[in-house]
């Protein structure tokens, strides 16, 4: 065998070996359309996310659509022009809650969207379906409601821990209820491509304060997939820092509540499983330096030494 | 008398017989705060509006208003910070109609606001109350609707045609019936100080297309502050270019349109009069290429000569 043919084989196994290569691997690309917790109009909560390789993306919360799609192309993550990319590349909606700031882009950019279908718990698509989609807020773009119905959009309602797939995606979705604020339903979303999942939470208070159980139930579900690292993230909020008075959080997390739910998961899971699994932290309310005030704060109260992401709009995530 | 005196008494005739500096002084300043007609979250129709030499803005619409405030700031037209803006600078708002891209900013803002008034019709007034500020849609951060009412914001019903105190501004309101679409009222304000007036149209479509008189009661209204020149700019919609279907215009205008509605303003006033009056053109539903051409029809349309304006987000207007 020659030298050069002996380089090349040496070269190639180093590739495939190479524990940084393999680590890279990610199994879902995301990108923010927006991630602020409301106020600033141009920047509010909504993932698009796809399997790595695809370009079918679901869009998780759909709070600033045209803008984030923007800065997207601006960052030459799509070609644009802004309107085939919403047509396009967006397969679908995964709505938590129907709070204003997680529907805007959705609603205001319905008259130039395609057919496409709404997935989410019932009671998300009866607010869509009595108060936004209703000829008074605006022209019923979907398939339930007031008349006459334009049925661009189709409801599809979720059932929890029930497993649906996402049309014109290769992606599947369980979802989970959260609580957000007193007798205010949100949803986590489970999303699974082949063996790989993400998870994306809506706005969720703590077990603690809204006196329920509903994320221990939610840590029990995904623990199984954080031990065998098929969790690859996982998208939870912090809205407030430490300084809000705990009897002001209407339905949301501080850093130190963020931290003693993801205590609770990594007893069930271990911490180095847990340390695996990207934490994208959406939806603060908090800007310039009040953000680096919250920023500094969910890293020092991160004593477990997860792995922090603050995602920003239109940057793509790899996971 | 010795010279220095003469030179200044002579210095000070001038400046008050100057036709150029007569012209200039301007009644209003208006700081839009989003001027586009939907998609893009980040700049929807708002206006702040003050006689000129006060602080004490009305906001007319309010699409979006924290990205607004933003660019303002970066303008140096407030100091910020966008919260005390917001808080001490916008005294109450004035809703044309309740579709999501005139109210979203409003909403969304709430919980940064500070108590104020806002004003509109009572059909306008009951979307926000029974489909917006309802718990599931939002907060309600208003005085009537959905228990706990939380009275930050007091709804004020308008009637047509009679005119009322803007509180905490120097500026009274006097509000018209439009018609956007079958069936669906809008609002024109006509907004006052001392002799001066402005008049914000929400969107409209026109008589022909709408089948009805509002726009020509609305004109008759008027005319007569046109002629005095008391009416200093009339803001009004153009959503589409003429390409637009004429059976596809969703209770909006175009360039044709436009200039026939203001050719019988034109007819009532006198073509000199009307050419006094800033024509501001809101709510165009085109970017980049489609915007231009649309800019372009309209100047093309314009066989009055008017005065026509484009407003561009946190770049300060005078009139």
């Amino acid at each position: 065998m020659n030298k050069k043919l002996q380089f090349l084989i040496l070269m190639l196994l180093g590739l495939v070996f190479n524990p940084t290569y393999a680590q890279n691997k990610s199994a879902f690309k995301v990108i923010p359309l927006g991630t602020k917790g409301g106020l600033d109009e141009s920047n509010l909560s909504a993932y698009l996310i796809a399997p790595a390789g695809s370009e079918n993306f679901i869009c998780a919360d759909a709070g600033t659509i045209r803008h984030g799609i923007d800065a997207a192309i601006s960052n030459q993550l799509f070609k644009g022009p802004a309107d085939e990319v919403l047509k396009n590349k967006i397969k679908g909606y995964l709505i938590s809650h129907a709070h204003l700031d997680h529907v805007a882009g959705l609603i205001m950019n319905s008259p130039d969207d395609v057919k496409k279908n709404i997935y989410a718990l019932p009671s998300v698509i009866a607010v869509l379906r009595d108060n936004y989609f209703t000829w008074k807020a605006w022209a019923n773009f979907a398939n339930e409601g007031d008349l006459p119905r334009l049925s661009k959009y189709t409801y599809v309602s979720l059932e929890e821990n029930v497993n649906k797939e996402l049309m014109g995606t290769e992606m599947q979705v369980t979802p989970f209820r959260l609580s957000h604020g007193p007798g205010y339903e949100s949803t986590a979303f489970l999303i699974s491509h082949g063996n790989a999942s993400l998870l994306y939470l809506g706005d969720t208070g703590a077990d603690e304060i809204e006196k329920n159980t509903q994320l221990e139930k939610l840590w029990k579900q995904v623990a199984p997939l954080v031990v065998k690292n098929q969790l690859k993230a996982l998208f939870i909020e912090t809205s407030f820092s430490n300084k809000q008075p705990e009897n002001q959080l209407f339905g949301h997390l501080t850093p130190r509540l963020l931290m003693v739910e993801l205590n609770k998961l990594s007893k069930l899971t271990g911490v180095e499983a847990l340390r695996k699994v990207a934490v994208v932290i959406t939806h603060m309310k908090a800007w310039d330096k009040e953000e680096e005030y919250l920023v500094n704060e969910l890293k020092k109260n991160d004593s477990l030494g997860l792995k922090l992401v603050f995602p920003e709009q239109g940057k793509l995530l790899e996971f």
